[in-house]
């Protein structure tokens, strides 16, 4: 291991974490809210120590994949603890382990939340807590190379360990104007969304917070009712929105060079939209049929369907008052969730087509034994060290979801809760159903459960093999 | 397609049904039954429709193993239509589908029952819903192959989709020696059974039933109460009886021939004990911690979780009503299920231990991308092929419980019952919780939703694979 190297990156990490802090410390000076003045020193503290670890560039630049997935894994729970700091020092969430689950859950892009009542949290701690959805969304590690290209030949450990989804074809060969396309298009696209929504009237604070929220598809809302008080239009905007940082960012690289033959002809996003509409058309015949409603809100239905598959989490109504099957549709889709090399969580649609397509071919193996076929995506063969990973993935996947529920049962809250709690946390979705509803919260956890989604989410962010390399005991041995 | 085969060998399968319905018939004349002596002309009746469709054994033995496929998933079909039609006739299920759904879940071992009081039946009808469970843990194929060597050498392929779990190694090398092996142990740990229940002063139509219920794992008790009404000598037989039937077969196979070292050797049955321990002392614990048990009940216990872990589903008292991580290590315990090559349910353990192996051979080769490790199972390196499927199979069987799931849904039950009434059909466990609890009963479903669990009780019980080439139309094209 290149423990060197290692410290290197992570105090980069640290450095440019200290200097997005001065930003809810301007919110602070803004609202003059003495509270949010605390992110001047703290930044202040936080760079020294980020300067000190990234002094000097290390001599020996050799990096494996190993120390790719070791420094991704360990760069989220430092600047996650770090950004937990200024709400438990400013006393806003007083709890170490809910301060770490709160900024957990907006730097994974999660949304889930312990808080109360969120409208008694000042305005900078707000910012705080939305802005790290946008900086967790396209990943800091991806930032860090735009700015710096720290790992020479060997960033693409970095890039692939952090960005989400199976990778089947190469975006951009070369890494560090990946990175700087990537991060460009995230930010032409909040802005569109920023100036669309103060269009409509939103406030310009507010419109900030949605569009942190709604790029990372995080999902943090600054009001007790989430989406709920807005406009109708600024709630269309969202759910577009949504829809729009779920999609593969390789399509709008094709669009912008207006290769649109290639960007309509990614299979992952034309079965996004089917699943996506399929699903709001499944439920809008249950809420009619079974729910009982005469004209189903098509507003309320492609918005929470959008946010929910996306994994941003705001909403608009109490999904968990729909009837079974719109809320087993909305838990469907926390799993399929978004697209790869888009901001967005859950297990990603392109695993689950090359998952149809694997099976199809083995049927057709059993059928006709003498056939050879391949998996195909996109025109491409995929290659089986691609499926062999993508399998594992589902059997671990499968078995961190089992392990979180056993440990959360010790609470003994219902069965229904803990499933979607994990569902939500692992997926990086934000509400579930039941206790963990819409409506409700995570704070009646106990602190071990809430270790435990911490980690869950962190592993559904990072797709969980760095998490996992990061808890090998192998990893660590000298020899190793 | 070879159809004159096919036909010959379902011929073949009614035929033995039809015999062993007499049976059933004479436990109507011992207990002075009428309504059971219809079993007679049904007999004769299927036994000349048998006949007639084996008469002539077929020139054509060629056979493929997607023949013996169709030829497995077919025989379940019939056998189990056929076996609906003396309840339905009888009126004591009048509605097809919940007769077929009650003889489906007999045939299949699952015991998930659709009646509401069960002691009202007639002891004929009694005896055949148990006996059900008796041919169904074993095979039916199974046991036509050991009474007529019917496909020459390509048998193997009738008794691979039949038999439970992956095949790593090979048991005997002669089909129709495996199955007459099979049959006689499976006789004879039944007869010790019956004569151990019968010491211990089990009435004798009781200890019948129960034999059938605990060798083929299934679990239709003949009691409201299942096993509670027994006393504590009889549910420990029990107990240890279905631990027994939960194992694999080739432990026995090597015990008769004093292999110790062989069986001891055997990986998946050492799991099986530990999961079954760490299962018992987690539930004890959490009984005396959170459950406010001074000394939960280890008969209990032990009862519970062998039932359940072996899919059996016999209960002694209503785990629907322990705290919330017992409920949970027995909703964990319904996945694992018993041993492949045993006559229980679920994923199987050799599955788990396979799929953690190919886990740490994945987690090896990120930390060390230039070490090449293979898996390996008792020694003996295992097949890319196996594994290959094993991954498949697990992205299915998920696929099958979502979309179970969803058509369930429609009733508008609560998610938790749902999801625990697919994994107690899909994995032929019997009962679930909530409102399928040890108590309830599946009675209050719709019509589509038993036939969704139909679907799903035989696809668990053949591995999914075979019922899926059934439904598939390329099966069924003329040059496929």
């Amino acid at each position: 291991m290149n423990y060197a190297i290692i410290m290197f990156i992570i105090g980069c990490v640290i450095r440019v974490e200290a200097l997005f802090m001065l930003l809810p410390g301007l919110v602070g000076l803004i609202y003059h809210e003495k509270s949010g003045l605390l992110f001047f020193p703290l930044a202040a503290l936080f760079y020294s120590i980020g300067y000190l670890m990234s002094r000097s560039k290390p001599q020996n630049t050799r990096f494996y994949a190993r120390d790719g997935y070791v420094v991704v894994a360990l760069s989220w729970v430092v600047m996650s603890a770090i950004g937990a700091v200024p709400f438990v020092l400013s006393r806003t969430i007083p709890s170490p382990v809910d301060a770490m689950f709160e900024i957990v859950s907006g730097f994974t892009t999660t949304g889930a939340s312990i808080l109360k009542d969120v409208e008694a949290m000042p305005r900078a701690f707000l910012f705080w807590r939305s802005f790290s959805h946008w900086l967790g969304g396209m990943g800091i590690l991806v930032f860090v190379l735009v700015i710096l290209p720290i790992a020479g030949g060997h960033s693409i450990h970095l890039i692939r360990a952090e960005s989400t989804g199976p990778q089947v074809g190469k975006l951009v060969p070369r890494m560090q104007r990946t990175a700087k396309y990537l991060y460009t298009m995230y930010f032409v696209l909040s802005v569109v969304q920023f100036i669309l929504l103060l269009i409509f009237k939103m406030p310009v604070f507010d419109a900030l917070c949605d569009v942190f929220g709604t790029a990372g598809t995080g999902g943090f809302g600054i009001r007790g009712d989430s989406m709920a008080g807005y406009s109708p239009a600024i709630q269309n905007i969202t759910t577009i929105f949504m829809l729009v940082f779920g999609i593969n960012f390789n399509f709008f690289f094709y669009l912008s060079t207006f290769r649109l033959r290639d960007a309509f002809g990614i299979e992952e996003v034309r079965w996004y939209f089917i699943i996506y509409l399929l699903a709001c058309t499944a439920i809008f015949l249950n809420l009619k049929l079974v729910g009982g409603e005469q004209s189903p809100s098509l507003r309320h239905i492609t918005f929470q369907v959008s946010s929910i598959m996306t994994s941003t989490g705001y909403s608009t109504v109490d999904f968990d008052k729909w009837p079974e099957l719109a809320k087993n549709i909305m838990v469907a889709v926390m799993f399929t969730g978004a697209c790869a090399g888009s901001t967005g969580g859950g297990i990603k649609v392109a695993r689950f087509v090359l998952y149809f397509k694997q099976a199809g071919v083995k049927m057709l193996s059993l059928l006709h034994p003498r056939s050879v076929k391949v998996v195909k995506m996109d025109g491409q063969r995929v290659d089986d060290e691609v499926l062999s990973t993508l399998n594992n993935f589902l059997f671990i996947y499968c078995t961190i979801f089992a392990v979180s529920m056993l440990i959360l049962a010790w609470d003994n809250m219902d069965f229904t809760t803990n499933f979607t709690a994990v569902a939500a946390t692992l997926n990086n979705i934000g509400p579930g159903l039941a206790e963990v509803g819409p409506a409700k919260n995570f704070s009646q956890y106990s602190d071990i459960s809430k270790i435990v989604m911490i980690f869950d989410m962190l592993a559904g962010r990072l797709e969980i093999f760095p998490m996992l390399v990061l808890i090998t005991p192998t990893t660590w041995r000298r020899n190793g």
